[in-house]
């Protein structure tokens, strides 16, 4: 394993959590008592993660929602990542995808500029689009395979025909991603939680990867079902389940942070059993 | 047309240019005779944009290479976007893809933060990931259909099953982008110069698309087989032909902006042929 993976590994191991907390603020849902300007959204950020750190395996940025901010918006997004504890491996969520050259741009703007320990990657440009980041040996990557949202099927649920069964968009990518991609042992897949079926397939095709699992709302309906999706045929559990606007706006009152650690340690312990 | 298509269509025909100049600086090949340091860049676009803009039908500034630089960077890349001529057309070159809320947020960070007037963006998500772009009615969207790097083939090349005949992931993406994304009729493709039979498979399903095409080097080999397949049946040339290193570094030492006027020229006139 990566050194990223090894670190991810070691920490939810340590404090007995897969829970991934999200961070994507807005302006205009932040608690009612931090005043409506950007600078809030970084005292917004460090309550989140001071409330929340006991249970978060992994933090999550997101890079979009501190970029319609502009140059203000990506130095909250810089101290934010500073903010989090040392141990504490961060996954930028930048969802990148671009020709060699400009990819290495892109991996210099999140490994290097913005210090983050992981970054979520797109596939669609193949190896040398991604190349650029799973070069960071010390650093991780989760490329997109299924996706949450609706369209999602559009592409990912193509069937490829090939010389032997034809499979998904989807399932090649978890192949690539579990092969030929992971020459650095470091590359993980994005799997969204709301079709547990292919969630397995995925399983069976990259038994090993860690998982980034976005999707599950506040209500988390199937989790048992996902999480049994999820476990790795040798009972490890390399995943983690993201969760952002149930934990981050749990409470819209001056307990916000009291109201997010609650929601984090509820999903932590949900995860755990 | 959409109201970015047709600013397009008439700036291309007012100079009679098909030229998009890539804006893709690097600190380390500034010219010779300015400082090395962060803010040259702002400088070296300026000079870049007064030499070519008689030449060039839009602009294309490549976000990652601004990203890199952190903050003053995304200022110097709002200032680049400002100090380009209101009646040239600017592509922000994202490559974005990510779900519904933060597409949006993407979103407002390109069109509303940094004022572009168009965006490039990846399909892997399907539409519900492009729509809060195509949803702003005066502004376009160039979608990757088939790029020029290398590894495109291992996804986009992807044989496709259906019930009529197979057909590759980049002609999915390239029918979806002339049919159901183009609910706006602003939606183009980004289609690649170096497979040129590719690119004529793209323009029969998708007539009547502006296309976005990199990947012409400095020399220029296939330019006329490049045009004759890019051109649409009616004639009309809907096709902008981008070029960056080879305008932007055509000389590294004080007569920087000339060089790049010069080159700049002498691809419109190639183009115009």
């Amino acid at each position: 394993l990566s050194i990223f993976f090894e670190r991810l590994a070691h920490r939810a191991q340590k404090i007995s959590s897969q829970l991934c907390v999200g961070l994507d603020p807005l302006l205009d849902r932040l608690p009612a008592d931090l005043p409506i300007e950007i600078n809030s959204i970084l005292k917004f950020n460090q309550a989140i993660i001071d409330a929340t750190k006991d249970f978060a395996c992994a933090y999550k940025p997101n890079s979009a929602f501190f970029e319609q901010y502009g140059q203000v918006g990506w130095q909250i997004l810089k101290e934010t990542i500073a903010y989090i504890p040392e141990d504490i491996p961060v996954i930028l969520d930048v969802k990148r995808g671009d020709i060699g050259h400009t990819a290495q741009a892109y991996a210099r703007a999140a490994c290097d500029e913005l210090g983050t320990d992981a970054v979520t990657l797109s596939p669609y440009m193949g190896l040398d689009s991604l190349k650029p980041f799973l070069d960071y040996q010390d650093k991780g990557a989760f490329v997109l395979c299924l996706t949450s949202n609706q369209s999602a099927s559009e592409l990912q649920g193509l069937q490829i025909a090939n010389d032997k069964k034809p499979h998904h968009l989807y399932e090649t990518v978890a192949q690539k991603a579990a092969s030929t991609w992971n020459y650095n042992n470091n590359c993980g897949l994005v799997v969204g939680a709301t079709h547990t079926e292919m969630l397995s397939n995925i399983r069976k095709i990259a038994p090993g990867s860690w998982l980034l699992v976005p999707g599950i709302g506040a209500q988390g309906g199937d989790l048992a079902a996902v999480l049994k999706a999820a476990k790795s045929p040798d009972g490890q559990s390399r995943f983690l389940i993201n969760a952002s606007r149930s934990i981050l706006y749990a409470s819209g009152g001056p307990d916000f942070a009291q109201a997010a650690a609650k929601d984090a340690k509820r999903i932590k312990d949900a995860l755990a059993k």
